[in-house]
């Protein structure tokens, strides 16, 4: 994938974050992408459908509905994926993650990658800057979705 | 808690799991017990709710609701938890997973030792042997549900 389709894919998982903070959420999205194409889109919904298992990657994986292959996916999230998500990415076999920003919250790149997930991490200051503010909005609910634990 | 209390809760999970099995799911059910009270169950819900995330913890703890602490929760499983699941037990200081078996499916009780999680594992006939009918009857639809993947 050329690195201006990772930026155009990011954009539209940054979307989905701006739409979960506008909703009073959590600010992370997620979309998967096949054969060039978004087959799926989401973000967190802890607040909005109180489900403490809807992580952006999560919600996104879960709209894409039942599927028995992964092998051509990838899955763009605007945060590095928590021990759940990253769990999940392997398990499935998902090959190749983009990642937005890993400052706010390192997560699980170094599992991924030793499981054999290429790991893309763009760096993006847009989706850092929304993460940011809303942590410092909202600090309580931020650690209540990652239970206190930066890195497992 | 002694190990009456786990056989006890174990059949809570074993219920679920039949439930699911009767409704045409996969049979693996979950309870999570907190101060010697179970606070929430679940089962598989992939053919129920075409769901590929609603494995049996994972319903079990999304039905449990919003929390920000499991230092007391124990979650009890039927069967081995996958990548996954086991990430998020993780990921969110569950301390404590009681197993029903590890035949069909090992799991990854090694990772969640090696993260401090406490491992009980019961070696439960009875759930060893709804999972191993099921996997006779719909090799396809279990092969589905961990995408061909028994170890990570």
């Amino acid at each position: 994938m050329p690195a201006h389709d990772y930026h155009r894919f990011m954009q539209a998982a940054y979307q989905q974050a701006l739409k979960s903070y506008k909703e009073g959420g959590l600010p992370i999205g997620a979309v998967m992408v096949e054969h060039n194409h978004v087959i799926g889109e989401g973000h967190n919904r802890r607040v909005q459908d109180g489900d403490p298992t809807a992580h952006g990657e999560m919600d996104c994986i879960r709209r894409v509905g039942r599927r028995s292959d992964y092998h051509a996916v990838t899955l763009f999230t605007t945060l590095s994926p928590c021990m759940m998500c990253a769990g999940r990415v392997v398990q499935f076999g998902i090959p190749q993650v983009v990642i937005g920003e890993n400052q706010s919250f390192p997560g699980n790149i170094d599992f991924l990658r030793a499981h054999g997930v290429e790991v893309v991490l763009l760096n993006d200051p847009q989706c850092e800057a929304l993460m940011r503010t809303f942590i410092l909005e909202k600090p309580v609910l931020w650690n209540e979705d990652i239970a206190g634990r930066k890195s497992v």
